[in-house]
């Protein structure tokens, strides 16, 4: 709680599922207040992280600076840049996350946008596979990506979600335009609601037999293609 | 010498520094007949790789089945399509050689070209990293890669350089034509004297401040450029 008062920014909080009382209520508050995951976990998860005498608490102090999306908007607009952001939905393996955020580093993408819950914890595995790009790069943790496209929505930039079934392909999209990219992860694509409010749905066309690339991969070829239209 | 002489594929064969002999000079002979690599190492190799028995010679078979180049040149010319190779000269991870084959494989990649030194055994780990792609793509193992850059030359194919510092930018290139892409271990890049007698030197632009790409990422990307090209 004092490093959350302090303002030092948590990964996520282990909490032991039979702990209650008012201390915990004051905690869960100020948790929601500063957007930190809570993971109510069995006593052995939290006697397996090796902290002595844990009074069945654990914090994760985090890694990677996270930010607010409304803010990192504004400051990209008032910068007179074109926005141009990433969403992870479902892309779970933290050495992927870790290998998108080198790339979107190096294409300039201006912040990666990940859910609170089902991302593993970006730890020093996640920065190390970005080969530091984590620790430089603005992340955004939201409790909804559904919200979080909406807030995109409302600040008039389009949302294109990567679907191997679409019928675009990524060369047709116009990325000159404030835009962001939804990735879903290898397994079950984008969520369906989500692929919904979506602008726009569009595959990377490949050859021969039916195969998929891997999603880091995937998301380095749509971050040069929009970089590609962006140097006109 | 019965699995090399039966035909079967072997990955590379773990010879004892200290061993010699009539048996020895005769399994040199078929080793390079057959373009099998040895590995001379010391005796607590061959103890390690839990083998009775080993009488200071151990082969592992082929997980990959190895062709030959100029073969898939010809087949590739004779069913009407236009070559696309892939070099790796120093990507010598095998994870990352798995993932650059299963975009290979997604983006129809004729034949990959490895030299049979410097190069991890293609084991599990490397066919699982590739999604199964390297039991379906060919893979071509040269004991000189300036001797297959020649061959691709005699027969008409281009080959292309990845280089970071190159003025020519990927898209710039016309990827429609017969050609070979070469790329560069993480660390060091396209070995000189090869990046010498290549046609083209080329880079993936990328924005803000300098840095590198993965090179599974950065492969997948000039194949999506190929592709593209190529779809007219």
């Amino acid at each position: 709680m004092e490093a959350m008062q302090s303002g030092k920014q948590l990964e996520r909080i282990y909490l032991q599922a039979t702990v209650h009382g008012e201390g915990i209520d004051a905690l869960r508050k100020l948790a929601e207040e500063t957007q930190t995951p809570i993971n109510k976990v069995p006593v052995e998860k939290l006697n397996n992280l090796n902290v002595s005498n844990h009074e069945g608490c654990v914090a994760l102090i985090a890694k990677v600076q996270y930010q607010d999306l409304q803010d990192v908007i504004s400051f990209v607009v008032d910068k007179g840049e074109t926005p141009l952001f990433l969403i992870l939905d479902g892309v779970t393996d933290i050495r992927n996350i870790g290998g998108i955020a080198r790339s979107a580093y190096c294409f300039g993408v201006h912040a990666i946008i990940i859910p609170d819950k089902g991302v593993g914890a970006l730890n020093e595995d996640a920065v190390l596979t970005s080969a530091g790009a984590l620790e430089k790069l603005a992340v955004c943790r939201v409790n909804s990506l559904m919200k979080a496209v909406d807030e995109l929505h409302l600040n008039g930039i389009r949302v294109f979600a990567s679907e191997m079934k679409a019928t675009k392909k990524v060369f047709d999209l116009n990325l000159t335009e404030p835009c962001a990219i939804v990735m879903g992860g290898e397994e079950h694509g984008v969520y369906p609601a989500l692929l919904k409010i979506c602008d726009e749905q569009f595959q990377i066309p490949m050859t021969g037999d039916f195969d998929s690339l891997n999603v880091s991969v995937a998301t380095g070829i749509i971050l040069y293609e929009a970089v590609k239209q962006r140097l006109g």
